[in-house]
């Protein structure tokens, strides 16, 4: 499996990307509209954020993705869309018509995802000029998809980006992607974004599965602070270009299984690397449990406490707020079988502190990454989320910024 | 209904209470050891944490509480006897049986509750010192009451007591409380202990279902982080000294009811108000849900993401926020019903942002108290959590902190 750092969304065969600065956000030239562009027909699936209070682009990528045909993705940032109403609606059915005239497809065929500030209009005359130039403007350069990358990006501070090339039937095969994180909803930004774009073809309900298992072991492993986005979006598009056919479940599908999932990971983990004032990448594993969603549910509360996140920031192996965190979780834990281990050293055996050499396991906390495991001794299941830690730095942020 | 503010917890009649400072806490002459006797024979009920990994006072009360009779509680701070192992339960089983041999009492009628540091042995040659002289200066003065709420202190920064005298059949009643609470596991310090007194005499079963009832609306109403201690317990006393007795669900029972909640939700907000680092008061209503339980987890919901309790700190009215989490509480949802008013000021109507006075509301922000009140309108079901922010000052606490 060859990796490839450049020109990520755009590596497969058969793909364009543009991206423009047409207003919407407030820094001057700021990318901040761009196109994925199948040249080819292709097919599609998507994820959705399951929060209650979703985005205008949500509903209606809801809408168009149950044909299951697509061959663009359009996405602005600095502006969410998110709980603007019907004339929201209205603005999100606008950009997508305009965009399908442009590149001559169907409107069915367009997905859409905004991210950014929540409760503005968007500035249409922007937006509706801002496209044409997009479409003018698209190619598959390296500088096309690096820039594509840039034109969704919020609070991030660094743009996140990767592809995979797999050899699939002694053909090349590439899988490209983007994604946006930082803060769950970071000064008001709606939030989690991923475009995906691969040159096998797969029939759309093929893709969704395989979309759905990737995202499980990848943006659902992830939490920097619990508070889950109005807009979070991830989708891909399956265009054929590599004359690699994908139809069914066998030792193809699962090489292709295997590189979107590292392109999924890889990119889940970039969100938390750059969350929100971060210092320090957490591996939480938890392991013999009764079911994976057992283990999943104490990760999670471990990885949203705050008290575990300082803790963690003050580089200081707190082991009372780990083992507490995971007794109320609504799990059914048995103390006595309850072990723990911060970066591979014992420090919790059975219930009880055990003997270790705090002076390693301090050094250790200096780290960037971190890695908690907890034995459960009640079963063979097992999870794992990553997080990171809750600094000044993130208070700071969230505090100081001011709608 | 008269307000009492000193010597709390013996201010009903027939209570004696003693502290002192035996040498567990580190600073020196620091209160770290007391107990709360009745004269006379007396009836009891216990709520403890839900937390999967509780202390060994909390699974030795558990049982003692099933027989309904209690004369004493027994506290240390500075050390929680959690995640201790056998040790730990036959360490609390020794402080019970030492205090019922010198308070000439069975070791069935005493109830015991630790807060401190997690995972450490008891010094139980200095705790069985330290009994005897609790014992020997027992008394009921204002300064026994005030002791008695400053020797269950770890990082509370105030101690917190109140009183309340009512007139029930003619007869003067009084219940009493102390609290103690902070973070929810402060830096490694478990955590959140109340103990009520009062002159009324009731069965078990009946008093269980008083204390239920009013922790309910008071103490299962806060949250400071989210994070469950291993050391929760909330205890009651009734010893009948007034020469009222409550048999029934009557008239009087109401009065009486009334003035514990009046009691738990004083001393619950007592908490609130000195949360590690915090700075403001949040009471959160949500109203026109579905049902109560809905109306709560969207309020919690609200009260624990860190992003809401970043923006009170910065007193900004981030109305995105509190929508958004508001939408993953896992509740069903329309935005075009939901409405936010913050400090009664309406900023989101119905789905959208309204046009409110901006000035005003930021002005309104300054306040210590805050209140933000979401409207669903679903239904006629509603709930309150009060909670505080999220500051610096938390993030000092609980980082530089060292085990």
């Amino acid at each position: 499996m060859e990796i490839i750092t450049t020109g990520c969304i755009v590596a497969p065969a058969g793909f364009l990307a543009g991206s423009v600065s047409c207003g919407i956000k407030i820094a001057k030239d700021s990318l901040d509209l761009g196109i994925i562009f199948s040249a080819y027909p292709s097919t599609g699936a998507a994820l959705f954020t399951t929060n209650q209070i979703y985005a205008a682009p949500v509903k209606l990528s809801r809408k168009i993705i149950t044909r299951g045909c697509v061959r663009a993705f359009i996405v602005n940032s600095g502006n969410a869309n998110a709980c603007t109403g019907k004339q929201g609606y209205m603005d999100a059915e606008e950009m997508v018509r305009i965009a399908a005239r442009y590149l001559k497809i169907s409107e069915e065929e367009l997905l859409i995802a905004s991210t950014g500030i929540i409760g503005r209009p968007l500035p249409m005359d922007k937006i509706a000029a801002g496209i044409q130039s997009v479409v003018n403007s698209l190619g598959n350069t390296q500088e096309h998809g690096d820039d594509m990358a840039r034109a969704i990006m919020t609070t991030d501070t660094k743009q996140k980006a990767i592809a995979v090339r797999l050899k699939i039937d002694k053909k090349e095969v590439t899988i490209g992607g983007i994604t946006k994180g930082a803060g769950m909803i970071a000064p008001n930004l709606a939030t989690m974004l991923c475009f995906l774009t691969t040159d096998v073809s797969m029939p759309p309900s093929l893709l969704n599965e395989c979309l759905r298992n990737s995202v499980e072991s990848s943006f659902n492993r992830i939490t920097i602070d619990g508070h889950m986005s109005t807009n979070d979006t991830i989708a891909i598009i399956a265009n054929g270009a590599s004359g690699v056919n994908l139809l069914s479940k066998n030792d193809d599908l699962r090489i292709f299984q295997q590189g979107l999932d590292y392109v999924t990971s890889s990119l889940a983990k970039s969100i938390v690397m750059d969350g929100e004032g971060a210092t320090k990448f957490v591996q939480i594993d938890v392991i013999g449990a009764r079911s994976r969603s057992e283990a999943a549910r104490i990760a999670r509360s471990i990885a949203d406490s705050p008290l575990v996140k300082t803790a963690l920031n003050g580089e200081d192996p707190n082991w009372g707020r780990i083992v507490s965190a995971a007794g109320y979780a609504g799990v059914e834990l048995d103390e006595s079988k309850t072990t723990l281990s911060i970066n591979d050293i014992l420090i919790f055996a059975k219930g009880m502190p055990a003997q270790c050499d705090l002076t390693a396991l301090s050094r250790s906390m200096k780290n960037m990454d971190i890695t908690i495991r907890l034995a459960l001794g009640l079963g063979d299941s097992r999870d794992t989320v990553w997080t990171c830690d809750l600094s000044h730095e993130y208070v700071t942020i969230n505090a100081e910024y001011h709608t």
